[in-house]
């Protein structure tokens, strides 16, 4: 069954607070080479017959803000 | 500058609460055809000098609970 990838994230314009958070407690644990971290969330969606164009109606009517979110579609298996 | 991306999920015999919760909304909206719906974090790492090693270290030390989680890390860009 295919299934959809679908990763939303805050726009590169948006300060990504808990990816602050994780640049300092890297830093603090030693790792001094961190520039910089961006976090998102990621839905795997199992169904028939799914298609990108689908994705992005699931993106713009549940998954995301379209003021601070950007979504990226993928498609795998058959 | 290379980047980590690292995508931690729930390991596939824990509930998945937030999953089911958009299974829920999906169907309500009208998408009969959704089948399961999975969730996960994804943290975008820029370093310098990055490894797939390194990574599964974050992992383990911050970014997941080992007995919930599952962690997936990819090197990207050089």
């Amino acid at each position: 069954m295919p299934f959809l990838k679908i990763t939303v994230t805050l726009k590169k314009s948006v300060e990504d607070a808990e990816g602050q958070s994780v640049v300092k407690a890297l830093k603090l644990l030693g790792y001094e080479n961190i520039k910089d971290v961006r976090t998102g969330k990621v839905y795997f969606i199992e169904l028939e017959n799914g298609s990108i164009e689908e994705g992005r109606e699931f993106c713009s009517k549940l998954l995301s803000n379209p003021v601070i979110n950007e979504c990226k579609v993928e498609l795998d298996g058959n």
